[in-house]
């Protein structure tokens, strides 16, 4: 249920074109946009933060392409002449000009607080280009905390289909500023964050692409969004996307000599960025800006630019901690696999009662029941099971068309026996869709797939995107592949099932729209931590990057860190400390949190295990208590419906030692305060096992000094204590 | 049901390579075929008719492209290194060969003749590459009319996954002969067809690519297939391929220097032009030859290298002839749309009902209840229209995804009072399909398009792919899209729908494994007699080359020559006399037969709608009187489960004269044969419905000499009379 309060002003002004251009100011005054023509016609944008230039005057549009289509010879003998003048940039004048205000609270079904509050001003120009009377809406929306603005084709006689060559968005930097990036890619978002100069891209850029099962990098300056941005004079700005439908998803491209970025869009399979159809829009382009870094975890701006709610009952939409039969098929201590035998599968041909187990299949009956009693035991809500499905000895890098079928399991799998087990002891069963990037093969099955899922009692689906796409010669980032993942969320929402989905585009606020898209991955997940290792710093990025899209299944609380006491051909060390990895489920926001580690591992620190087990999914409140990007991201988090709050810190190379207060507590009231923290010689690589719990009594005035240790951090559970 | 008369004797012969090659005879002798390997190990073929040369020494194999996949660093470290080398085309020896004789006599569920005789001795030989010990089998079976051979790709661990560059096969041609072609293209096949020397194809190839909806020609000098050729002394050889499944559209290319054609496949987006999975087989590929033409069109075996029936219950297939809302649209006369209003629709948003309509629709009820009334006045099975459902304002040439939903009618056409009607009246309505070639949205809505025909009574569909296919990037004959047209077709087996597919791949006989495949275009159709006009030879040239695969929707029957007469802003004229058109209905075999023009103007033309009215649809025999492309075919066909014969011959542009004799009827019989033929001043140009209608006594042992004019021809039925 969402409740509005809205308080909707709209002032209506036709204003003839100004040479000066218009302005814009943000509610309380401290953000200030300014359009232009230039004198050539080409629409300019600057933004201002308390009179500091944040964006220098930057172009806007697009470049058009030609006529793709061929001529039908008909009867009539009439050819569709298409307009083929290309720029969409150049020779507008303004001829309308539309001011209004909006302050709404709305309430979102899952989120970081109970109430988000959407205040903006907004400045709507219609455009009309001189020499083809083709018009093009730009619409500004200005926040306290940044802009958003679109570009919006209205229903025109002169301009109904477009073909997109390349948008032209321009944001001019003010400088050198520091970036925290990762390479522009058509296929993944998996890469470690490198933090550097804005000049310094380009020579960082070679060893920055490492290697995954699918790239396409596209230009030695090409980074992706949200980009994390610092300059010296102490301004945080982040650049990304809100509501990205049916349009290619924006990288940047940079300039290093003038330190422009200009858009770069994800091309199709035959080389042209999207394709429209009038009336149309292209997603919002956000800039955050704030002098404190903590301001930019706060914004919703992401979430304010997307639609409301499709979904008119969302009460099957659940918050979930989960565990599953992951992590030890990602460390190699088991296998999706069944068998070594085949050389590959033929789905519907291949007998797999008559080849032989290898014996390493991590999906078995027995092993899933084990994860289901701890899941019992331990109050979560689900249990994941990967490998339980017939495909899996030769699903990945074979360009494979049919590579699933997504109903039948493995023999060693007892599906129903599992189900009602399950059942019996009151966990959900969660799904697995990998798809192996074979989309037309997902799409043909898909309500096959979602019907089984309902009736064995599964109400959510991990599904993924390993691989290159098939359709080939298009990419994970296209245009025509994000109508894909949003297809198969909103089919999701017809069947009444919660999506996470790995290898998708990264979020752009959708969840707003469709709340049972209740995580994506589309960054470096912990898995990575079992594939050789993340950055330390990793953690404390990724809040200022990935999430500004929405919440991700970053799959955390891996108890240990040294990979090869599951496996000892995997050399791999997990660059955290175990307190480290209990603040994440506080610092990575999600409504989906798996507690990753297994079974025994988390047997062994059952202490520690208790903060997993007790930490809220779903928030009345939030507080960005500490921020920087790179170094610390520390936050206090209120549950839904309790009193209980829980703060978490994480920490990057160097540590941190962090002095928060306990303002945001209810005064005079008296808590208990339980700390998870770094053991003084804990150290993410030499001792990341060393952690100390204690309990502590806090109020409203308590403050606290709490040293991190390097790739380290603390988890705080507070508990009102009952007189 | 299909009953079997199998004689299948199997030789086994595990023979040592052999320097001089092996030797294949068809059974009557009059075929041999020769395969050798050459000094480097090339697998060679060639092909020889009553000692003449047909296919000199020709080269076979295939070249593979390097691993375009990704390597994923996973925990194991383990990276799979694909096999590099490309070429499996040479370094071959032979390790074992098998002989076989194979004789069986099967019924098809429609056809020409009622039994149709398989019959044929084979030879496959397993080859192994020295440098990579991968198995390739090349199967070859030698008929009496011709040889078919194909590429099989064993299980084996060196070589799972193919991704194929080119195709290798050679087709080495003695001479300089004539052939008769269209231009090789990716996305269409609705060319005239030229008739030139080879030497001259590429000199007339820009002339010969006319234009078309969507159209990638590739080579000046790549042709298609099925591709027919005369020698100077006399031979008929045509080249085709049979079963084409998972698998790209083969297009020949020529060295017109050593007039030898190399197979070219239809790319994929990404230029390589097929994935598979061993184990797996090519298309056959076929070459019919004999010194007779008449041969050619008797010959099964494209059929005969089909898989039978998978359709258990063929009882809901039914050879059908209709007549259809269609014809007026083409010609302009009406309209497909329904108004002018709107500059492009949003299929669920568009309001069809605040929009003024232009007058011009053609599916309007009343409109078409008047067709349904004229089919149930003269026995036509079924009443297809088209431009019924929502979307015809921009279907075409837009790139359109989201073009159509198959499900919504427009405001004046009634549904259900229609389908009520027409079931009243005791006529099938025919359900049409455009996909405009976005085949994603296709597939998207094809369940829920299936199951609305079903509940409305719909039994066949026409399905259309005009326009690029989308997704973009891939050809009408990639093998991605020839999988989806088979997707198509196999799900319309489980819905119990019979398919009719324009602009789908070109047929190789797949009607055999899925007869409710009952036709498809994939050829010039009778729709450019409107467009312009097309060659008055066209129709004698189709059974030769188009026909070769498998029935074609040609809808035929057009009385109007002059198309000014029903849209005076087209200046077309069908290039046929009236009496070529009821001809065609015996020399196009179909078992979907369209009366393609309007009721009135059969209405005018009563005495010769007779024979429309009369002819069969399915046959018990079929006998090839005369025949010679470019020129003049005559055909005789035995109505199913009847006595009645219907004779048929279409002439090309110099008119021609036939000398037949009806030695296929039942000796002792009379019957009463009606001649349907051109008069004498008859001309497709100049007086193309001066026809005359005579009725004559015949028996076993009458001749007749009957002239038809240029572009003309003439049609009898036979039918016994009752003492």
């Amino acid at each position: 249920m969402m409740m509005k309060n809205i308080l909707h002003i709209v002032i209506f002004l036709v204003v003839a074109h100004s040479a000066d251009g218009q302005a814009l100011v943000s509610p309380s005054g401290q953000l200030k946009a300014h359009f232009a023509l230039t004198d050539n016609g080409e629409p300019t944008y600057r933004l201002e933060f308390k009179g500091r230039e944040v964006i220098k005057p930057s172009k806007l549009g697009l470049e058009l392409t030609g006529n793709t289509q061929k001529v039908e010879f008909s009867a009539e003998g009439e050819q569709n002449n298409r307009q083929e003048v290309h720029s969409l940039y150049d020779q507008f004048k303004v001829v309308d000009l539309q001011r209004s205000a909006f302050d709404e609270t709305w309430q979102p079904v899952w989120g970081e607080t109970k109430d988000i509050r959407s205040h903006y001003n907004e400045l709507a120009l219609t455009l009309e280009q001189n020499h083809t009377a083709r018009r093009l809406v730009i619409r500004f929306r200005l926040f306290d905390d940044g802009l958003g603005f679109r570009y919006e084709f209205p229903e025109q006689r002169n301009l109904t289909y477009l073909v997109i060559n390349e948008e032209k968005t321009e944001f001019a930097m003010a400088g050198d500023h520091t970036a925290f990036w990762i390479p522009g890619d058509y296929d993944t978002q998996e890469y470690d964050y490198t933090e550097s100069r804005l000049s310094e891209i380009r020579g960082l850029m070679q060893q920055a692409i490492t290697p995954n099962a699918s790239q396409t990098p596209f230009s030695p300056t090409g980074v992706q969004t949200a980009l994390m941005l610092k300059t010296d004079d102490g301004l945080y700005i982040n650049i990304h996307e809100a509501a990205l439908i049916n349009y290619a998803c924006m990288h940047l491209n940079l300039d290093d000599t003038a330190f422009v970025f200009q858009s770069w869009l994800t091309p199709d399979a035959n080389g042209t960025k999207g394709n429209l159809q009038t009336p149309a829009t292209s997603p919002w382009r956000t800039i955050m800006v704030s002098d404190d870094a903590r301001d930019i975890l706060a914004s919703n701006i992401t979430l304010n630019l997307n639609e409301p709610s499709k979904i008119a009952d969302p009460s099957w939409i659940k918050p979930t901690k989960y565990v599953g039969v992951w992590w030890e098929m990602i460390t190699g201590k088991s296998e999706w696999s069944y068998t070594y035998e085949l050389p590959s599968v033929h789905l519907g041909i291949t007998d797999y009662g008559r080849v032989k187990p290898h014996g390493r299949h991590g999906a078995t009956t027995d092993n899933v029941k084990r994860y289901i009693d701890f899941a019992a035991e331990h109050g979560f809500d689900g249990v994941l099971v990967e490998g339980w499905n017939v495909g899996w000895e030769d699903w990945f890098g074979n360009a494979k068309d049919y590579v699933f079928d997504f109903v039948t399991p493995y023999p060693d799998f007892d599906l129903t026996g599992i189900r009602d087990y399950a059942e019996r002891k009151g966990v959900k069963m969660i799904m697995h869709h990998e798809t192996s990037a074979s989309v037309r093969n997902y799409e043909r099955h898909l309500d096959t797939a979602y019907r089984f899922m309902k009736e064995h009692g599964y109400d959510a689906v991990k599904s993924g995107y390993v691989g290159d796409i098939i359709p080939r010669g298009e990419y994970h980032y296209s245009q025509w592949i994000n109508n894909h993942y949003l297809y198969a969320v909103e089919k999701a929402a017809e069947y009444r099932i919660m999506v996470n989905a790995h290898e998708a585009v990264r979020p752009t606020g959708l969840s707003r729209t469709w709340p049972n898209l209740i995580a994506t991955e589309s960054a470096r997940g912990t898995e990575y931590q079992a594939f050789g290792g993340s950055k330390a710093n990793h953690v404390t990025v990724l809040p200022f990057t990935r999430l500004i899209g929405g919440p991700m299944d970053f799959t955390p609380g891996i108890f240990e860190m040294d990979i090869s006491k599951l496996n000892p051909n995997n050399t791999s060390h997990v660059n955290a400390t175990l307190a480290n990895q209990l603040a994440l489920y506080v610092t990575m926001y999600s409504p989906l949190q798996m507690a990753a580690d297994l079974p025994e591992h988390y047997e062994r620190f059952r202490d520690a295990f208790q903060f997993i087990k007790e930490v809220a999914l779903d928030w009345d409140d939030s507080k960005y208590l500490e921020a920087e990007p790179g170094q610390y991201v520390t936050i206090a988090r209120k549950g839904k419906d309790s009193g209980n709050w829980f703060v978490g810190n994480v920490s990057g190379e160097d540590g941190h030692i962090s002095r928060i207060d306990f303002s945001f507590l209810d005064p005079g009231k008296t808590y208990t305060a339980t700390v998870y923290a770094d053991a003084v010689d804990a150290h993410y690589k030499t001792n990341p096992q060393a952690y100390i719990i204690r309990k502590i009594e806090v109020t409203s005035d308590s403050a606290l000094e709490q040293k991190a240790a390097p790739g380290g951090g603390y988890a705080i559970s507070i508990v009102e204590q009952t007189p």
